[in-house]
């Protein structure tokens, strides 16, 4: 009886909860401590303690009616200033609180502005390798997914490829820097370069193409390697932000949405986003939680953590003699399958207990995502089983 | 640039955005303080003390992680589960977690449920007069909206013109009990019948029609007059709750969807819904909320408060020789215009500083909704402001 659209999108859920089902009967078998589960992009370390604090007090401070009750469906307006002054502090950029939509979470900011902007028909790009939720996402809004091919060379985005895919019907093109599951991060350059594109073919075909930076990894950035805003580059530029990681509060769904006066019909838009989260179901982004990460603006979660890990399973895998994209942002880590068969390879590691996503999950074929959001110490008894997968391909 | 659809969408919302508008205007030059603003459904009681409380005890006493971290996407197993056993100890039903998944409020609940179960050109049945929004919630999967006459002499639904309106395209009737915006608790006389009807309709058309129960206003109903639980009555119930109004939270987006294994196809329901929660882009309800509101499954907001308000209100316009449908529940009184218009009336009413939503907005013209969720002063000094109004139609 369910919906001919969800028996396609429920059969491709399986596959993950396969997996994951997977892992429950391997842990039930090898006992859970000796599975070695980089599956999940499952943020693990604690939120900062001003998180506590905020909640503690403006339970304690403010009226229930004014943390708890309705407010416009763009968000609190105070939340809102705030969040655009301090994306203008840290990017010089000058936005205000009408520049500013809170969402439910990334996920829920990508789904208003798609139902906002998509027509049946129109054309989302992607970038390979690229979150697989993507194409969910534009299916419900009846878009056609455009993939461009990875650069495996460099893991930014394959230019040539990307101009060929780019059409009259281009409504969107998604990018998500630091990248998930590649952990690159795309460069100021390779921003430039993509605003410069975008313009010329809207020039050409005589149409809007609205990009959407899909930033929930922006404050996961390693050795001060800095993830480019993208607004300055484009001016149809749309930044959906959420505050998952960089507050580790992926359960509360809470982020917000930037949309600059630059855009074509901004006013329009804001309009009709206001209106989507309302219709959606959303209604508003969690109140308390809005004024929680109003008064969090300048914490951020201790990187610390997902750094030491990426160091450790980077320098344990190259010295294995695996092939690894070096990670720069997000946690995850790209490795290169040592057989064509990405698939094959995920089989084999198994066999050692380690589990993993392919790369086709992905759009890129002959790779593994390896999640090192998971606790030092299971990355370092990891190694010998990664030493045996090793020694399976490598001998 | 934006959606046709929202084209459409926008244009819509902009009507109730004039009217907030022009109250706005309104209390610029009058003073807030003389702007009667009926208007809106925004609850107005503080939420239960144990509310905070539970805020407090939890970010104390939880890990971090299991407060604001990922859990399964349909919610909290332990949350599901002792909810389940609050709605069998109120109900005599017999849930499981198996039976709950936790949504984003009853909006959020709607468009998970109708994404999993609706086709295009499939008909979700509506019985006016009906709450506004699920035409954009059918809108958004392409559903066709039927309307069912009202039955302005019980505000029952009109069961002649429903049986006439269920076809072989019916795939969803929906009700909303008590009953936005009439105040109206179906009684169980009329849940059993409606159960049984729709059970002959479906045998009839050999099809599986679902029956939603729309209930964020199921703990407002006054007199002790029981709103019957839907579940026992017929086999394909969908129950869709909503914390907002029997807690006060309507900002947090926190409530449950109730599917009984006596559903057709209930696995596969369950298993799709899962994955709608995550790709409509809620991923999950708010998590620390999920948490909270387990912990406050034996509080009420004191709907004393909306009592007292009903009281003072329906005497005092039935006084002033208004025909008002008595209400027993939500927080609405669904008032006669004295003229056929209710456009004109809802006019009239602005001129003397009063605002009310025409009763065309819920498809059942020639009566309007007066919002009492407001202070009881706001009532008792709007008094001499109705008695002007009635005196423009009944001297």
């Amino acid at each position: 009886m369910i919906s001919e659209k969800m028996k396609v999108m429920t059969a491709n859920g399986s596959a993950v909860r396969a997996l994951f089902e997977e892992g429950k009967k391997m842990a039930a078998k090898v006992g859970p401590e000796n599975v070695f589960d980089f599956s999940l992009g499952n943020p693990n370390i604690p939120a900062p303690v001003n998180v506590k604090d905020a909640i503690i007090d403006l339970v304690n401070e403010e009226e229930s009616i004014n943390i708890h009750g309705y407010m416009s469906n763009t968000g609190y307006e105070e939340v809102r200033e705030q969040i655009a002054q301090s994306i203008n502090k840290e990017f010089n950029t000058k936005f205000d609180q009408k520049n500013i939509i809170m969402c439910v979470g990334a996920a829920g900011g990508m789904n208003v502005m798609m139902k906002t902007l998509i027509n049946p028909g129109d054309e989302v790009v992607v970038i390979a390798p690229y979150f697989m939720e993507y194409r969910s996402y534009a299916a419900n809004y009846d878009a056609t997914i455009v993939e461009v091919e990875p650069d495996t060379k460099t893991f930014q985005p394959n230019f040539e490829d990307l101009e060929k895919k780019l059409s009259p019907k281009t409504k969107v093109v998604i990018i998500n820097n630091p990248n998930n599951p590649s952990g690159a991060i795309y460069s100021t350059e390779t921003i430039k370069k993509l605003g410069e594109l975008l313009a010329a073919k809207e020039k050409e075909f005589n149409t809007s193409i609205y990009l959407f930076a899909d930033e929930p990894y922006r404050d996961l950035a390693y050795d001060g390697i800095e993830v480019p805003y993208v607004t300055p580059y484009y001016h149809n530029s749309i930044v959906i932000y959420s505050y998952s990681k960089s507050l580790s509060l992926p359960g509360e769904r809470i982020g917000y949405i930037v949309l600059p006066y630059e855009l074509d019909d901004y006013q329009d838009i804001f309009d009709a986003a206001a209106v989507a989260t309302r219709i959606l179901g959303f209604v508003n982004a969690p109140s308390l939680l809005q004024k929680v990460v109003a008064r969090c603006l300048d914490c951020k979660a201790d990187i610390s953590f997902y750094d030491k890990n990426r160091q450790l399973l980077y320098n344990g895998l190259t010295k294995l003699g695996f092939e690894c994209v070096k990670p720069d942002g997000a946690f995850y880590l790209f490795m290169k399958a040592p057989v064509e068969d990405d698939m094959e390879f995920v089989n084999e590691a198994k066999k050692h207990n380690i589990l993993l996503v392919p790369g086709r999950s992905f759009a890129c074929p002959g790779y593994v995502r390896i999640a090192y959001c998971v606790s030092p110490d299971l990355i370092e008894r990891s190694m010998a089983k990664f030493k045996e997968l090793a020694e399976v391909y490598f001998k």
